[in-house]
C-alpha cells in the first residue's frame, strides 16, 4: 500500500513515513519503507498517494443496542439515565424484528467509520446479541460481543430470573459464539450494582471453564462509588468487587471502562493486574460524571484505550473520542487538577490505535509483525491554501474527520471497505 | 414553507410545530400555522414536509483567516498561541492572492453551513478585509466583518505602524464599505494587549462619526487578565479598558468574545449597558482558557450568543458549538463550581438562534416580523429504528448533524443554498 503511513511506536510519537510503502504480507505487517524493496515489487499495489494511512481504530467500549437514542437524552446522570433512558430502550431487543432493524444500522455505521476493532456491550438477550454478532461477523468488523448479564437492582422487564438461569443462558451463549471468526464472546456482568454475588461467582465459573475476557464498568460517577460501598461491604474498592471473583486482570483479560475516579489502591492493583482502561471522554462529560486522569494512568504504566460509549458518547467516532480526550483534559487540567497535565495529539492517537489494540494482541500499528489493519483517509475536502505536512494533516483529521473521508479499511489483511 | 419548525421564544422553551407551515412576507416571519391561512394559499410553498426548519444560526465570533489553520496547533495557551501560530498565519493576507485563496474556501464553507449571520474578524489588511467582505456580499450571508486594529505588542510582521496611520486607513476602509448591503463594517481592537491608548482614542472618534458597533476580546484567559492589568493601571477591570473609550455597550453595540472570567462588577456593567457575550465553548477548551458561566449569565439577564471562534475552535458549526456548550457547562459544574448549572439543550439552541441574533434586531426566531432566516436540515442519513418526535430529532441534530444534513438555507427572505 502506497500512502502518507502514520502510527504509533509508542505512546509520545507518532511516526511518519510521506510517499511510502505500507507492506502486508501473510495478513501481518512487514514493514514500513520509504523505497518498495525489490522482494515485494510483484505483490499487488493498493494506490492510496495522495491520502492519510493510519492502522484501524479501536473503540474497546461501546453499547451497541443504545445506538438508537444517541445524540438524545443525555439530561440526567448515570444511575438515572440508566432507569429513564437505556433500560427501556435495551428492553426492546427482546423482539428480534426490532433488534435486526436497530443493529442493521449500528453495523452499518461502523463499517463505515475508521473503526477496525471493537469491543461492544449487547443486551441481556441472548438471540439478539447472537444477531448482532453475526451482522458484525458479515461485514469483517473484529472484536469481541457480550451477552450482558444483570439480576438485580433492574427493572422487571430488563432482568435476569436468578443467577442460575442467567449463568444457564450465558453458556448456551457462549458454546452458540463457536462458528464465528471474527467475533468472540467477552463476558459481560453490566456493572456491580445489577450483579448478585451468585451471579458472579457462576460468570467466575464460566470465565475460567472458557478461558473468556471480560468487560464491565468502574469507578464512573461519585452516586455509582457511594452505592458500591453500601452494596459491597467487605470491598477494599470498587475494583475489588471484580477482583474478588478473579475478573479483574491476571489470567483474566479485563476491561473497565470509564474510571473517573479510580483511588490509588484501585489504579495499583489495575497496573499490576493488566486491567484495561476504556477512556470514554464524550461519554464522561454528556453524563456530567467528570474526567478520568489519563496522563497520570499512562504515566504509571495502565493499559488504556478509547471507547465511544454510545449512547452517553453521541458519536461512533474515535478520532472524536480522541478530540475530546485532548479537551477534557484540558478542562481537567485548567478546572481541578493542574498536577495531571492535558494529553497531546500524540497520546490520543495512540490510545486510539495502539493503546487499545494491544486488548487484542499486536494491533494498532504498523510495526513488524502487527495484524494488517489499516484505515485510508481522504482529507481534501478539509481545504487549505497553504503547504500541509503529514502530521499537520493528521491532525486536523482528528478533530474534523466525517465518515465520508474514511475511503478504504483493511482488517486483518482484508479489505472490508 | 412546510415542515417540522423549531425555533426559540424565550432561552427555556423550543416551540415546536409538527408538519407547520412557516409564513414569509417582505422578508419577514408573518408567523407559524398548523394549517395554512387563507390569505397565502396562493404563495408559492417550499415543502419540505419530512425536514427540520430552524431559524438561521448566529456565529458571534469567528476569525476568518484562521480558517487555514482550523483543527491545528492547538497545545498552547491564548498568549504563546497568537505568538506562534495566529499571527504567522495572518500576516500571509498582506498577499491578496493568498488571502483569495483563503477567503475562497471559508466563504464557502461558511455558505454550506447552517450559519445566515456571523460577526466576523478580518486582518489588519484593509485590502484582504474588503476581499473578505465582497465574496460574502455574494453569497449572502449577512453579517459583520472588521479590520483589525493592533499597534503595540504584536511582531512587526503584522503591526500597524501607529495609531495615526491606523485611524486614516481605517477609515479609509470605513468608506469603502458603503457599497455592501449585506455585510456592514464593525470597529475590530484586537484586545487591549493589542492597542494603544493613542489608537483607542482614535477608534473611539470613529465609533460616534461612523455610528459603529465594536467587537473585541474579553476576560478570557487568566495569564491574559494579568497583562491587562499591568497595561491599564487605572482601570477597575478588563472591561474598563474598553468602557473608557466608549466602547463597552450603550450607544455602542458592542460584542465581547469569551467573558470566562468576568467578575461580579464587569458582569453587572455588561448588562447594564447592554454589551453581547460571545462564548465560544470549543476555543475556551482548545486554549485551556476554561468555561464561562453562561447559566449565571443568562439568570441575570446578559445578552448572550455563541461563536464558532475559528481557529482556536475547530469547526465552523454553530450546531458543534451548541453541544460543547452544554458539555463544558457540565464539566464546569462537575469539576469546578455546582453554584452554576449546565445548560440545556433548549438554552442553547436558545444562544444559537435568537440570543445571537439579536444583535442583528428582530433575527434568529420565527416570531412575527423577524427577518426570515431560515435552515432546512434533512436527518434522514442519522438513521433509527425507533419512531422520534421533532425534539428528539432536534437534539440528535445538535449532536451529530454535518454539512450534508443542510440541504436549504433562506438569509433574510432569499434563498442562498
Amino acid at each position: 500500500m502506497k500512502g502518507n503511513i502514520c502510527y504509533s511506536k509508542s505512546s509520545n510519537e507518532i511516526c511518519i513515513v510521506e510517499n511510502g510503502y505500507l507492506v502486508c504480507e501473510d495478513k501481518k505487517c512487514a514493514g514500513v519503507y520509504t523505497e518498495l524493496p525489490e522482494q515485494y515489487e510483484f505483490f499487488p499495489l493498493f494506490d492510496y498517494s495522495e491520502q492519510l494511512v493510519v492502522p484501524g481504530l479501536v473503540d474497546l467500549h461501546v453499547h451497541a443496542p443504545q445506538y438508537p437514542f444517541r445524540g438524545m437524552a443525555m439530561n440526567l446522570e448515570l444511575i438515572d439515565w440508566l432507569n429513564a433512558y437505556t433500560f427501556v430502550e435495551e428492553a426492546k431487543y427482546k423482539d428480534l424484528e426490532y433488534a435486526e432493524k436497530a443493529y442493521e444500522i449500528f453495523v452499518d455505521d461502523l463499517k463505515k467509520s475508521a473503526t477496525t476493532r471493537a469491543v461492544v456491550f449487547g443486551t441481556i438477550h441472548k438471540d439478539a446479541t447472537l444477531l448482532l454478532m453475526d451482522k458484525m461477523e458479515k461485514v469483517g468488523i473484529k472484536g469481541f460481543v457480550g451477552k450482558v448479564n444483570m439480576d438485580r437492582n433492574s427493572p422487571d422487564y430488563l432482568c435476569e430470573e436468578n443467577a442460575e438461569k442467567a449463568a444457564i443462558i450465558t453458556e448456551e451463549w457462549i458454546n452458540a459464539c463457536e462458528k464465528y471468526e471474527n467475533v468472540k464472546p467477552i463476558l459481560t456482568p453490566r456493572f456491580t450494582p445489577s450483579c448478585t454475588d451468585e451471579l458472579f461467582e457462576k460468570l467466575s465459573v464460566l470465565q475460567k471453564k472458557y478461558n473468556l475476557p471480560v468487560q464491565s464498568h468502574l469507578s464512573e460517577n461519585l452516586g455509582e462509588i457511594e452505592w458500591v460501598k453500601e452494596l459491597c461491604p467487605g470491598t477494599k474498592n470498587y475494583g475489588d468487587s471484580y477482583d474478588r471473583y478473579d475478573m479483574f486482570g491476571n489470567d483474566c483479560p479485563t476491561i473497565m471502562a470509564h474510571c473517573v475516579y479510580s483511588g490509588e489502591e484501585e489504579v495499583e492493583t489495575m497496573r499490576k493486574q493488566g486491567v484495561f482502561v476504556a477512556h470514554c471522554p464524550e461519554s464522561n462529560t454528556n453524563l456530567s460524571s467528570g474526567v478520568a486522569p489519563v496522563k497520570d494512568y499512562l504515566k504509571k504504566g495502565l493499559k488504556v484505550g478509547l471507547g465511544s460509549d454510545i449512547a452517553a458518547g453521541s458519536s461512533l467516532s474515535i478520532f472524536k473520542a480522541m478530540a475530546m480526550a485532548v479537551q477534557c483534559s484540558k478542562l481537567r487540567w485548567r478546572l481541578f487538577d493542574q498536577s495531571v497535565e492535558p494529553l497531546t495529539v500524540d497520546e490520543v492517537f495512540y490510545l486510539a490505535t495502539k493503546g487499545g489494540g494491544e486488548f487484542f494482541g499486536k494491533v494498532g500499528s504498523f510495526e513488524e509483525g502487527y495484524e494488517f489493519d489499516a484505515v485510508v483517509i481522504e482529507d481534501a475536502t478539509i481545504r487549505h491554501p497553504q503547504e500541509l505536512n503529514v502530521k499537520e494533516r493528521l491532525e486536523r483529521v482528528i478533530y474534523l474527520a466525517e465518515d465520508k473521508n474514511i475511503v478504504a479499511k483493511f482488517v486483518n489483511g482484508k479489505k472490508i471497505l
